[in-house]
């Protein structure tokens, strides 16, 4: 049974949202003109109640156990251009306009490792 | 602890990778050129080594508890563009071109239903 954290999260959202044992679904965060995929971070129902409403991206982190408003440590904010849910309600897809860089390490985009995989037909 | 499945995965890779309790990570499908976002499915090692070495992507299925390669059934084939890992080793980027639809609702993408965000100044 999933953790549902108490949260002013609309009803009907809250009725579709299909969350792990922690009570988080992952979202995935794209830059809304370029289409590029800058990283993954994980929402609770409280987390993407502010997310949808205040314009900003808001993750549950599952390292520090607590609130994270991307950008406000780093300044590299997130604000939001759209949010989707996937067809069976466990994945997020938050179209954003990044500030800078989205990864800790300064990259554009955490998703800088080429694993070297061969190329299908 | 994480379930780690047997596998011929590349052990570089195997040593970076940081799987969840069920041994899995999340592996978000984007269109290589378009850079749309298709879906969001999981990986073991082995369903990341066949990923990298056959050209199709293969999933683990959580519902049915199988390895899925994607098309098999629907004729809805994924083929590999390139993997990324990201910056922490838990969440991999597939870019692939994919025929026809991803979704098993017959639409492109698995992310049709917008949740009416707020937009972000």
């Amino acid at each position: 049974m999933a953790v549902v954290s108490s949260s002013a999260l609309d009803a009907d959202i809250a009725t579709r949202l299909k969350r792990d044992d922690a009570g988080l679904v992952p979202a995935v965060i794209q830059q809304h003109d370029s289409g590029e995929v800058l990283m993954v971070g994980w929402m609770d129902d409280e987390a993407l109640h502010r997310t949808l409403t205040t314009g900003r991206v808001t993750f549950w982190s599952r390292s520090r156990g607590e609130y994270w408003r991307k950008g406000d440590t780093s300044g590299h904010v997130q604000h939001v251009r759209s949010v989707a849910l996937d067809c069976d309600g466990d994945t997020l897809l938050v179209r954003v306009d990044q500030v800078g860089a989205a990864c800790h390490t300064g990259a554009r985009t955490c998703f800088f490792t080429d694993l070297g995989a061969v190329a299908g037909a």
